[in-house]
């Protein structure tokens, strides 16, 4: 786990959303895989995350200077029904391609629920017997799914990936400072990562980074905030500042001017 | 099977609620599986039922003086159709983390039992091979099933459970003192364990073990009665008086006083 | 096949209604499997049917004098769609346990008649080469199965068995005497044993015996109609006298007085 | 292949109807399997194609003279949803019954089409290394299938047997002469055998046999119009008078005078 | 990769359509494996696409001088339903047939997405390690799907093939020539071959294939124009004029006059 953390924190940048959300995403420079693999070395992020396909075309394990977080599964959106998210990648082939973690989506809520429980299980064991370390992005989604920004259902999310054996849960937070407290408790010693979420203003993002790492959370995955960002490196200097540094929002911002 | 009971009696400790409900049974307290692996080694019970994930974390089966039994199966309460409760921990992953027998959730008359009659009858005869007591929770449950508290509806649970292997089943109780001695005949040679439910007043839980006990059950599971209750060692030692002493409510209460 | 049969007869005792239908068909003394099974060795039936379950902790395989079936899916009544019974035993446990024979329920017309065929085939092919015989509990029903007792219907069950590689198939009496002798045409060489079903007066039990012994089936399995009777082994040897002694009803009633 | 052909044709007795259809389509006779394997026996039918079920039981590889065919998967018809026939018998138990070739059916258009290919496919695989040939019975059904005996859908049918891998192709003939040319050449190599259907007067089946030999079919598969025939040998010798040497429709009549 | 590819370019000739689409497509002449084989090898096209079947009757491996590709899944046009293409031919099995590569189609939108990202990435896996190249056939299809044909949809399509691992995707051109090196850009390092579709004046195929070439896809997967067309190599001719030797469209027709 340590390869992925810095003092206990962490700071990662995913790009996975060319499979989850399509090219729209993406404009013309962050479109090419290399555009964000150098943010990410430039940046020195603790990981990138990336789906196996791209991770084998372009991240170049012997040369890289960021360590490589495999996403095992993925889904279009595509398909409008209750969720469902097969494994499109085994451990194995994620180790080969040079992973020191692998991340996986539960939907809990859905109808596939049961199936995802299934094979997110199965794949901790796997990954803990080679030593790897499991990130669980827990989206409670689907019909059943009456408010899946509730602190009530975020914290259910967070406990989830305790349950089955996360060591890191990725989970959205839904601004209430107070309650997401409560929900770092609930994923007890599984770390908790904020995922990013839609592009914010510099301000937005900073101040929300700041309350996030207050609660008790360990850190955050990045993803369009940084690479749709004009001055990505400065950006990440400023989150860098909040979550590894103590620094105030004030602080940060100046890393952008 | 002697490791997980006393004098043929056994009073277990279950907390596997952070996946079956969600957080929202817990508090600021007992939401750390450390609080109440503590009062489960203080109150000498004789196993604490874990998910693998808590297991995994928290308990540490070199030190560790309370058995450990793994629940095999789970899902949340989100999903609002027939229930399925899905594999997700193998039987060898649970006697790695130091499991000294495992239990698995059925729900029969829903429309996926066919699946869960398949899974639990191969884990039958995997953990039987190692030498492992398997409990089967056994809860009627489903569109088809019209009472799932009537006597008749319980006794079939009890007797599904034997029919497929169970060393021990564990169900509901529903108050018809004179009813239950049929369902624990029922379950023949499988021992009764009683699920704990939702907290009651010190009397009524008192009362509720005793004629459970006297209806020849050989224990019970007990959850949030124990790890809510704010004498959580005071109350184990009252139901431990009725269940290993024959002694009477009222001589129980006094531990409470 | 001729270690539960005797003169190319064989009358089963049959105890897998606890799964099946629930303790509901069980009284103070056939609740317990120890009753069921004294009948069986005193009645010295040609074989008695277990589930697992029961088989582990009852039947001991090195002292018992009745030979051990095991039912090897199952189901319960709780369930209204379209029948599926899903294997709950291998066949590796089945001949642990001891059983010299086993057996399988397949229901032709449901909508998941495909997956029964497909498992039971495997089973056949598995047990042939142990040299196990199978018994095909063979029952038409689901939503498209207009009349499951029609002559018509039974025949084809019987056929299913046979092409399917049942040794046996066990399968309803319609009480239509000349076109029975049809479904043990359509069965082949493989042999018919006829299902209990609910209790008769002993009258007409003995007759509908007698009836279906001269259609050419090779005998018929029990359950409700001993175990549920005051005298079980004077009905017993009543049965015995008209499948093996070709005695008439009058004459096997007289084991009654 | 050639095992089951005689200079390029073949004409094969079918028998697996008692699954297909239920025993409706058999009489005293025919319901024995012991009748149909003399008549193929005595006719020197190509080959006789069986369940496993009947096989095992009365095919007797060291002294038959006839060659097995055994037909891997079934149904029967009471089942209305979308057809879909699951594998009832492994390549390795066909081959250690004796079967020289084996066979399979795909519906094509039925919403478990892709089911049945890929099953499909798998066996051929399997039976190539064997060096055993495959049999596709290809009839397209389901609720998606309008016109099931056009002869595009036929044609189709044909081709998809050799898409998939099929040596021969078993399909329905439509009465279109001039249409069933172009279905035999969208076999390609794959042979096309034409299914036999319910009974046909004898001027009839001849004039019909005739016509699909000179579309360039390679053969028949015959069942109830010769077992259900009063006199099968000489109704056999018609038919191969017309497929094997030839004859006239009017010639190959004179069998049966 | 480079097995079917040419200066960076490739021009295939596709013959899956019999499965797809049925004998329709066809005429006497191009109904025959045998006469499209002949034109992949008088043409030199980079390699030309077969079903396992086809390519098992009809492609010498050992005297073939056209690489084949084997396209690993397939389906008919019959169901309607949201389609589900399953694997029909295992990687070894390709192989064995002679393939430098192999093709798979996954649609997605379709509620079955799930079932062909998991197949899909499982046989890049093991493709891989056979040092074989994939090319994904990737079409948005099904109720979700509202326009398959714009240009966010078949990027999208690029994308998904690229993050999966393929070597190439297959997808569609709508015309939309500035947009479609938007696509190209989405493919990444996955090369973007174009799918033919029906047959176009000779004009527009070659009009359409310059267009294309011009937006940076790496070459066409050609079939109904060519098969069908009356002077396949001399169409053949100028295709590869325009994409392997940058002819304007009015020198490639001059092989046409």
């Amino acid at each position: 786990m340590q390869k992925i953390m810095h003092n206990e924190k962490s700071l990662l940048i995913a790009y996975d959303q060319g499979l989850e959300h399509g090219p729209t995403d993406f404009n013309l420079n962050n479109i090419n895989p290399d555009y964000v693999l150098k943010i990410a070395e430039k940046g020195k992020y603790n990981a990138i995350i990336l789906h196996h396909g791209i991770a084998e075309k372009y991240y170049d394990k012997h040369n890289a200077t960021v360590p490589l977080i495999i996403k095992l599964n993925g889904k279009t959106n595509l398909v409008k029904s209750d969720p469902v998210s097969n494994q499109v990648c085994s451990i194995s082939r994620a180790v080969k391609l040079g992973a020191e973690a692998v991340g996986y989506t539960i939907y809990p809520g859905s109808e596939f629920e049961h199936k995802m429980f299934k094979d997110f299980s199965k794949l901790v064991e796997t990954a803990h017997t080679y030593g790897i370390p499991v990130i669980a992005w827990v989206y409670p989604r689907g019909k059943f799914v009456q408010d899946n920004l509730s602190t009530e259902t975020i914290a259910y999310a967070a406990r989830i990936g305790l349950e089955l054996g996360a060591d890191f849960v990725k989970i959205n937070y839904n601004n209430d400072f107070e309650g997401f407290k409560w929900v770092v408790k609930s994923a007890g010693k599984a770390k908790v990562l904020v995922a990013g979420g839609p592009k914010l203003s510099d301000q937005d993002l900073l101040q929300r980074t700041y309350d996030i790492m207050k609660t008790g959370a360990s850190g955050l995955a990045v993803g369009r905030n940084i690479w749709q960002h004009e001055k990505p490196l400065e950006m990440t200097r400023a989150l860098k500042d909040i979550i590894f540094n103590n620094k105030s929002v004030n602080d940060a911002l100046k890393n952008l001017k």
